[in-house]
Order: structure tokens, then sequence, then C-alpha cells
């Protein structure tokens, strides 16, 4: 997809294609990344090359980081102090595991200008919703749906955002310009805004995004933790495919998956019929069965493949 | 891996790297592939492209698959006659899905010459071995470890064995010159050839190849089958990834799984008690013991990447 930004009479002009797309300028003086890894370095390195930001700050936790983050280039400066990586911002993004966010929120509270927004980066957000708005009434929940196992700013890419999907989630007390504002910022960076409730939305990725998750630790878990004598020459390309996400942050995934259990535990429900429908096919060797749940299988893959882009 | 072969002294040097290995010549008159699908075309183009047989012939089923067959390359000649196919062969490759096999070993039979070799490339060994080998004293079951979810003899590749594994189960009876030739034409492919029990072969396959491959299907099944509103937005590269597989031939698959029932029944089970164990962190939110679960998927699966080549 190749686009352009052009700025003039104080609007941006965004062309896709042959479509120009007239949005508001979004433009911030400073935007503050709690946490640089992948994503963090990503969403940095993409605001300084699309000029969303006059200066891009990270605060890291390691003093080892912040020579890291600026080798990468993903900021222009990095601190170990809350103070003065909030001091001034007029976005900042939380962007580290679910877990840490709402203890982050009451550290960066007494640094906040009044019109500073806060969003985040989370794969679950009515856990986080919940915990941090209460504290900081400018901050809506941001998913911007782009990760990789590959962790760390030294795989941060300008690009990641590009074409993906970014979830917002607002509630009733949202301010209405501020989640403009935030939805500017995340098309700007390439990415595609959806807004749902919070609640919705966790209900789908755990289906979409934590269920496979899941899936890929559990046959990884039943099969590679657990090795049969002689298996070892027998792995394949579909194995090592299917077990991809495995690799991921387990840090990461334990906290998403502690905060969106109830819809994780409804997804797996959901799979457990199709492989109880298997099982049953199996023991009784039903040749119809058996087909039937492949076939159902590859249609429905092969018509999502054929209806989406960029898969 | 550059390779190349010589012929002398009525041997070939095989030098992989700097290692020269001495095997013993194969070499066929004539190879005859009983279905010319993405596996058997793929083994008509290296028997051809490596000089392991004067001519290849394949069997096909339909009128318009001979001119297919001869468009991709893969064979010197395609038949719909069975007592044409097998004359004179001294290889017979049965490349179906494995319901078919028993009923091609008795079609083949009479028109078999003494010496011929007979093998197969199902996915699944016992049940083929135990149909066949009564019928076919000199079969021998065969399968290479490459296949695709790319189906047809469009897709075919000479180098689609290369690097493989392939398993060779003989049993008691097997004639041990005939295991020794079979070993080698599957070497001379390119492939590395590992011997062992038909039942052992499919204990393995159940857990490394079958699992994924069901598990893939039953996860489209429960997703992108019963679809959520709204849903269609929120699936990446993950979700691909780990459902690639579904996308499978239906029909081979239904072979597969009736056939290797008890093992895959087996093999949920491992699956299941992953599964309950998740269900368990999940419901009492548990974050250390999902730390757990996650990071021990991540640690197997590295050392596992970590220790193979070709992954």
């Amino acid at each position: 997809m190749g686009f352009e930004f052009w700025g003039f009479l104080g609007f941006w002009v965004l062309v896709i294609g042959h479509s120009p797309l007239i949005i508001p300028p979004v433009h911030f003086q400073k935007i503050t990344l709690i946490g640089v890894g992948l994503l963090g370095g990503s969403i940095g390195l993409a605001a300084k090359q699309r000029g969303v930001a006059a200066r891009v700050c990270g605060l890291v936790r390691r003093e080892e980081s912040i020579a890291e983050c600026l080798a990468a280039g993903v900021v222009d400066e990095a601190t170990l102090d809350v103070a003065n990586a909030v001091a001034d911002a007029g976005l900042i993004i939380l962007c580290t595991p679910v877990g840490q966010m709402s203890e982050l929120a009451a550290a960066i509270k007494p640094h906040l200008a009044a019109d500073t927004i806060v969003t985040d980066v989370g794969s679950v957000k009515a856990s986080v919703v919940t915990a941090v708005e209460p504290v900081l009434p400018r901050f809506v929940g941001s998913h911007p749906l782009c990760g990789s196992e590959k962790a760390g700013v030294i795989h941060a890419r300008g690009d990641l955002l590009e074409g993906a999907v970014c979830a917002v989630t607002p509630t009733e007390v949202s301010d209405a310009a501020m989640v403009e504002t935030l939805s500017n910022f995340w098309t700007a960076l390439g990415s595609r805004v959806v807004n749902l409730s919070a609640a919705n939305h966790d209900a789908i990725v755990a289906r979409t995004s934590h269920l496979p998750h899941v899936l890929a630790s559990a046959l990884v878990n039943a099969v590679l933790a657990a090795p049969r004598a002689g298996e070892s020459d027998f792995f394949g390309t579909g194995f090592r495919d299917t077990t991809r996400l495995a690799s991921g942050s387990p840090e990461m995934w334990r906290d998403i998956t502690r905060d969106n259990s109830d819809a994780i535990i409804a997804a797996l429900e959901g799979l457990q019929s199709e492989i109880d429908r298997l099982k049953t096919a199996l023991s009784e060797k039903d040749a119809a069965a058996l087909e039937e749940f492949f076939t159902e299988g590859q249609i429905a893959r092969d018509s999502w493949l054929a209806d989406g882009e960029n898969k």
C-alpha cells in the first residue's frame, strides 16, 4: 500500500492508492513511551519517521536500555526518571505488560499536564481500562494488532503498524475530542482504527488471538516438553508453523491470559466441542464425519484467506 | 546443501559439503507412479533430474490428467491403463490417499514382474503395510515427510524431497536387499532415510504431524466456521500460521486420521492434559501457573529450534 502525507492549509492529505482522504492534523511536541520494546520502539520509530512528534521520549527501567533505545534510533531521549519522562508530554503510551499498567498510572499521575492524553497498547482492554481510567481521566485504551514473537527494541520497525488494525476502546465518560485525536494518531502511523467496547474487544481477541496462542503452547508442552524416543526426526514445517506463537514472551502472556481468563475459558469451550466431535469420529472410525470435519475447516479457512487482505 | 553424483566403478559418490559418501548405485529402467499429485509429481521430477530412472510413467484416473502431468514435466509418459503402467516397472510407488492403497495393490498384482519393488508414500503406515504386504510380498512402506498444503501436480518441485526425512518401515518378512535398494532410492532423491516399525512410525507422527493438523482444523471450525460479529478485523498472522494446516486435503486427512485413529486419540489425551492444566490456572487466575505454562512452551520450542536444522 503506497501512501504519502502532504501538509497544507493546516490539514494533511493521506493518499492511499487513488483515494485522497483528508484527515485532521495530528502532531505532538512530545510523545512518551513507557516501556520501549518491540512495539514501543516501533511506535517511536514510526512517529519520528512520519513527523507525528517533534520529540519522542522513552522511559525505561534499566540503565543499559537507554543506550539500546538510542542505538536503535527509536527515541530522541531515554530516561529512568518518571517525572522527566512525563513532563510536557502531549501523549503518553504505556507499552509494558498489562500487569504493570495500574501501578504505572499511579506513578505518572503526579507529573501529568492537564491536557495529556494517555493510552496503552495492551492485548487485553477491560482490565486495563477498569484499572487506569479512574486514576487518569484522560486515558483511552488502544490495542494495535501487530505483535511478533520477536521481543525487544532491536527488532523495532517503523512499518510494523502499517496496515494493522488498531482497536480503540473508549468508555461512556471518554472525552470525544480526545478519542478523535488518539484515533488520528494511530491512523497517522499507518494503522486502521476500529472503535469498540473493551468487553467486546476482549471477547473477540480471546478467539482470534489468545486461543491460537494458548493452543500453540499446549501443543508444545504436550509434545516437545514430553518427547517420545526417536521422535526428533519427524517434525516438519507444519509443527513449526502451528507452534510459532509458543515462542512469545511468557511474562506478557501470563498477564494477558490472567486478565482475559473468562473470555479465554469460553473460547476454549468452543474448541473443546470441536475436539470432542473429532474424538467421536475417530473412535468410531467414521470416515464421513472425519471428512466433514476437515472439509468444514478447509472451506472456512480458504474463504477467509480469499476474503482478506494482507493475510 | 550442495551435492553431486558421479558414476564410476559401478558406484556413485555422493559429495555433501566436504564429506564424500560412497553409496551403491540405484537405477531403474522404469519407475511408475500410481497417482501423480504434488508428492508423486515431485518424486517423478527428482527421479528424472537425478538420473535415478531411465523412464518415469504415471498412472492417472482422469484423461485430462495425462496432459497435466506431461505439461508439468514430471513423467515421460502418463496413462489410464493399469497393465501398461505396471508392465516392466522396476519400482512402483503408490501416491494416492492411503484409503485407496489396498484396492490398488489388488489391481496391480496381476501385472507385476517377479522382482518389482512396490512402495507407497502414505502418511500412516501400519494400516497400509497390513493391507498391502500380504497381497504384494515385495512391498515395503515409505513415508517421505515433505508434504505441503498445496495439492496438485502443478506445485510439484524436483527439490521437494531434498533434506526431508523419509521413513521406511520394513517388517520381519521384508527382503533385506529390497529394503536396501528402496532406501538407496530415497537417498538418491535427496532425502534422509530412517528405518523404524510401522507402529512406532504411526505413534510418532500422530504427535508430530497429525495432532497439529487436527488442532488447526478444530481451531478453524471453532472460530472461522462459527464467527462472532465484528470479529473479521481481528485476525492476524498468528491465527493464519497456527491454522495453515487446515487448508490441507480433507480426503487425504480423512484417510490418515481414520487409519491412525488410536494413536491420534492417545496424542489428543496428552494435549487434553495441557488444556485442563491451562483451564485450571485460568479459572484460578493463577499468575505463577500461567507463567510456568508459557515458559515451559517457550523454552521447549526455542531449544527445539536451536537443536534442529532446516526448521
